[in-house]
Formats: C-alpha cells, structure tokens, sequence
C-alpha cells in the first residue's frame, strides 16, 4: 500500500427533506452573500430550486443566481461568474444541480480570490489551495463533485476539457436528496450509474500490489450499482434505489475507495475529447471508451480482470485460462451497460472512424505524452483504443 | 434506508514516517500548548514518542505528559487530566496509543471546558459539542477512535463502563503508520482485528431494509479482514497485512459503513461488563460475546444472517434450509476467532456462570431496560446470552 493523506471534511445532509438545513449550513461555514449557480433551469420545474431559496430566506441570508451551467461546463460562464462575484461581494456559491454546476461553481470559487486566469488552475494543474466556500444541492448522482476536491472545465478556445483539483474545493456541505434524482430521465439516470462505475474503475486497475481494503470497497460500490441499477431503470421513482446509487456515487469519489494505491484516469482522459468535441453526455462517452480501454490493456495485469471478472460479476474462474474469465469480466460490463441503454460505439456518438487521428491529436494538445496511468499510453496506444470502439 | 448526516472531518496521514507531519498539524488545527496523553509507556519502547517529541521540538510546540491511560480506561486519569490542562493552559491533546489513550484523552477534552462533572456525558448520553481539539497518534488498529466522535470510559465508583458521543470529539487529525503497530504481540493484534469485526457486525446486524451499499462497504471490511488476519497473525512483520488492517480500522467505525441504517451495539454492550469487572481485553470479550449474541437473536432474521454467510464467510446457500446456512455463518466466525487466538468462552476470561445473574444486574444499573437494537433485549435475554458463552 502506498502512502497518503486522506480529509474529507463535507457535511453531508441526506435524505427527505435535507434541503431545510441549507441556511443554517450557509451560516456554519462563513457564507453572508451567496450565489446561486444552477444549469438549465430544471431544478425551477421540480421543486429543487424553491425549497433552496426557502431555507436561505428563513435563515435571512441574501443570495444571487446565476444559471446556464451546461453539460461538460465552459470557460465562458465561469468567467462571468468571478465577475459577478467581486462585483456583488458573494462570499458563498452554492451550486445546485449536478456535476456540471458544482464543476462550474469550483472554478467560479478558484477564481475569485486569484490574481491571474483561473483557467491556469486546469491547464497546469497546480493544486487550489484557495477558493470561496461552497456547498452543493445535488440533483443526480454521477460525478461525485459533491464530496470531491476535483472540478473539470472545458475551455471554449480550442475546447480543451481539463481537470483541476484542491483542498480548496472540497464543498463545506453537501445536501443529498434521492427525491431530487426522481424527476430525471432513464438515459441521464444511465449516464450518471456509468460516470459512477467509471469513477471506481479507474481507481480499481492498478499496479500498486497488497491493497486489499480499497480492492474490496470498490467492489463493494461495484456490486451495489450492478444491484440498484436495473432496479432504478425499472421504476424511475423508486427511492430506495436511488439512494443507495445517491450515496454510492459520492463514496465512489471522495477518495475512501482510491487511497494509497495508484490510479488510472485514462478512460476520462480518453472520453473527455468525445464529450468535449462531440457534446455528448460523459457517462455516454464513458461507456464507449471504458470497455475499449479495458481490452486494450487486459493483457498487462490478466489476473487483475480476473478478479473483476469474479468478485464484481460473479463470473466463474477458469482456473487454467484466466484470460478466459478476464474477458468474461469485459464483456459482462458491456451488456450491462447496454442493457441501461447506453451506447457501445463511437458512431453511437456521432463520431467517425477518420476522426479518430485528430481526437488522439487533439487530446495530446493539452495533456503531456504519454498519459501515465495502469498502462502508460502513447499517441498510438490511444488511437487503437478509439478503433477498438468502432 | 432512513435519512443521516455525515461529517468525519478528520485529516488522516498513512504510512511510513507519516509522525513527522505532527507539529505542523498541531499548528494547522489551533494548538499552542500540548498535552501527550498515552497508555503504560510502551511508546517509549518503540520510538514512537521519540518521533512524536521530535515533530513538535520541530514546530516549535511546548507540551507536557500524561501517561498511564490502561486498557479500559478509567475515570480518575481522566479528572487529573482536566485539572492538569486547566492548570497549565493546554489548548491541543495529543493522544499517543490505542483506543484507551485515545478515548481517555477526549473525555479530557470534553471536561475541559465543561462546568460540570464530564461523567454526566457518560452517564446522560447527552451529545459533546464542545471540548479542546484532539489528534491521535495510533499505535494499535482496534477501537477506530481516532476517526470516530465516541469515547468509552469506565467510571471507578461502581466500574460503569460507559460511552459519550459528540461532533467535537472527532479528532481533527490522526496519524497512522502501520510500522507503528508491528511491535504489538499476537494476542493484542487480534483483539485489535476482533475489535475491528466487531465495529462492522454491530451495523451490517439492521432492520433496515435496503442499504445494499453499506451492506457492500460492510462485507468488505469484514472480507478484508478475514483475507489480511492469517497473513499478520503467521508474520506479525507484514507491513501491507498491518496497513490494510490498520485502514480497515478506521473504516469499520468512522461511520461511512454505518450511515443511513438502525444499529446494534449490544454485543458491546454486553461485552463493557466483562471488560469493566474482570479487566480482560474488550476484544477478547467481544470473542465471547458476539457469537453468543448471534445465535440468540438468528431467528429474529434468518435471512440476514444466511447473507452474512454467504457474501462474508463464502458459505454456499442452502436454500431448502436457509437457517442451515445461517448457523454456518456464525460457527464460521467463532471458528475465525479461534484460529486467531481469541476465547470462546467466559470461563477463558475467568467469568464463572454464577456471577451471570450479577452481570446482567450490573448492566442495567447503567443503562435501561431494554437494550434497543437488532431485537430488544431485556434482563433475561442479556442472562441468556451469557449462559450461551458458558
């Protein structure tokens, strides 16, 4: 096991009705003038936004708002949301949504107190050590930005997609209401079990030996999606299951799952240009790339997909090929996925097969070669990696 | 699966060397004068009071000593510690040790800024949400104190073991380096792992219907624990098995695996009057009592005991007598136990069966009848579990 730090510090408040602390939590952690920051103005159809607005007026704290906090989040908002910021006094950014709010709503956080662009934060990838505070209502479990440090972007000139991350940006609070998540469709409640899954992957596929409790933990968030899951596609409204993937999607990312072992990332590296070029949904992206990542670097650590194969998907061992069950593994993550309704192809994504060679181009523009990870991946290890999702 | 709150902002370092971080730390989270409170001064043996002393030398830290916090900690320790504080203007505690140390010093920490006597917390229940801030330097993986918000003290007057609960226990940081525990003996290591076992049962035992993720989070600390056990018991050297238990530890009883479903804690509190009158380890008398416990309450829930054979202990399912299987689980645990070194029964912690009817007694002089949990529990369900550790 290797060394490492671990702080967490986000209270989070969960279940029925958890929206009523919001006020109260605001006040806790500093905040005297808050923004608002939402995506397309769902959460003012679904109740989300007025229970918000109730508890910060019942705790008379003063907020603005600012919306458009689109999928895959870019620069141009974010811009305006620092502007806004200084220009208001805003000491508190409560994002509300999804991933794509919460995202856009650290890096608003960054910039405020930041001399210089915050887009130096992404493109270096010097950690934040200093942002406004923020707390987050989360209305569909997928990124886990709730309990993390992280926060991707993309940059509109040149539509580079890039992660930044920090201390800084671990939200104060976080208010999780499965009845939030009730309202979303059967494809962004699929894309947002596959960034989930996703998150464990990349953390689970790694060279660092000896790291049984994190192995088992991830596992443990696996077989919970593979449970809850179809139970979720089923019936939409189905709380119980909602909850479990609510809660699972938060612990997939804080860290606890990822500690003292090496991680992967590269399935996001990957998938990032899809969702930033093409628009679409990055758990849809994910779900092309992750499966194809997986063939193409089986071979580095067979009995490593093996034991995904077992411990995760119950698949039998074949004890005198393990190749064999290590691509069971593979393929059961495939129809699984499938069977949620997300796609299996690049062409699925609107993409084409002469894409392919500036996709791997354009990656390598914003991030250094090769891409260290589980496998270290060249220019052309990427390029096969997208053929193998045609 | 019910509504919860969660807040475990401690900052935890893990490995090699991870002591020297101490005194920034201190500073980090307020502290300016120092107490070191730790147990019977083994510390001293094993260098890691010298580590300790070196990082806050280094940051330019004054502190003073306490020592002599035994297993089971005890009330009067805890006064003098408040006196001595309050005398001497100690702003930060540093426990160095195991759950006795640790415990002991956040009873200090909650006395300390409190009026009143700080049994009436142990004795009340009522939550700690004020006391000097505390970091621990662990020395065993057992009681998870060092990233939960309990404290169990043992009150002289009566030998009343009892438990104290509150925010502000949470110890702001914690140092753990499994290097720090290869020098513990097998028969505390596994008290430690019975400890840690134990943590996990008394949650993974619910009524609480669908928590698949933390039923998942639960099986893998409990799998950890039965895959990394062998490895330390047959070389108490093993870095990676003292890691990946050591981490488990903390796992088990922060409450990640315990958030959003009814809890037990019965078998600990059977177990405290052991520990409390005949000073045996609390793990060795959780290896009596845990066991007896399950099979006293299996009926009230066959099925959740048959998955805790099947998904923890690998049991194969009978599924014309689940009951079958559900009883293997248990007779697989006590077997666990035994291979560890732990005893069976209250003869091996010199208890004899006439002093049951006292014991059962003695319980609910402290607490009220009945134990609330799994099942309730009254007197004579408590008589009659011990008369199953015969």
């Amino acid at each position: 096991m290797n060394d490492f730090r671990f702080y967490a510090p986000t209270y989070f408040c969960f279940g029925r009705e958890s929206e009523k602390d919001i006020g109260e939590l605001v006040r806790r952690f500093g905040g005297t003038k808050v923004l608002i920051h939402y995506g397309g103005g769902s959460i003012k159809q679904n109740g989300v936004y007025d229970r918000v607005v109730a508890s910060l007026r019942e705790a008379g704290i003063p907020f603005m708002e600012l919306g458009n906090a689109l999928p895959n989040p870019r620069s141009g908002l974010v811009y305006s949301g620092i502007e806004l910021c200084r220009k208001e006094g805003i000491d508190f950014i409560l994002a509300v949504g999804g991933g794509s709010a919460i995202d856009s709503a650290k890096a608003i956080a960054a910039g405020v107190p930041y001399d210089g662009d915050f887009w130096d934060y992404y493109k270096t990838g010097k950690p934040i050590d200093s942002a406004l505070p923020i707390g987050t209502v989360l209305t569909i479990a997928a990124a886990g930005s709730e309990g993390s440090p992280d926060s991707v972007i993309t940059h509109e000139s040149g539509m580079y997609k890039c992660g930044a991350s920090g201390e800084a940006l671990r939200p104060k609070f976080s208010i999780l209401n499965p009845e939030s998540t009730c309202t979303l469709s059967a494809y962004q409640t699929a894309c947002g079990i596959t960034d989930i899954i996703a998150h464990v992957c990349e953390r689970y596929f790694t060279n660092t030996k000896n790291v049984e409790i994190t192995d088992r933990l991830c596992e443990g968030v696996l077989k919970t999606m593979i449970e809850e899951s179809p139970k979720v596609m089923a019936n939409l409204q189905d709380y119980d299951a909602r909850a479990n993937i609510m809660w699972a999607g938060m612990v997939a990312h804080n860290n606890i799952c990822g500690v003292g072992r090496d991680q992967d990332w590269n399935s996001h590296n990957i998938e990032h240009e899809l969702s930033a070029l093409y628009d679409v949904a990055h758990g849809a992206g994910l779900s092309v790339v992750m499966p194809s990542w997986m063939k193409y670097v089986l071979h580095h650590d067979i009995n490593r997909f093996a034991q995904f194969a077992v411990r995760v998907w119950g698949c039998d061992m074949n004890f005198s090929n393990p190749e064999i069950t290590a691509e069971e593994g593979i393929l059961r993550l495939r129809q699984f996925l499938s069977s949620i309704g997300m796609p299996a192809t690049l062409f699925d994504l609107g993409a084409k097969e002469e894409d392919i060679p500036a996709l791997a181009a354009h990656l390598f523009e914003a991030k250094q070669e090769p891409l260290h990870g589980f496998m270290d991946l060249y220019r052309k290890d990427v390029e096969a990696i997208y053929r193998l999702a045609l």
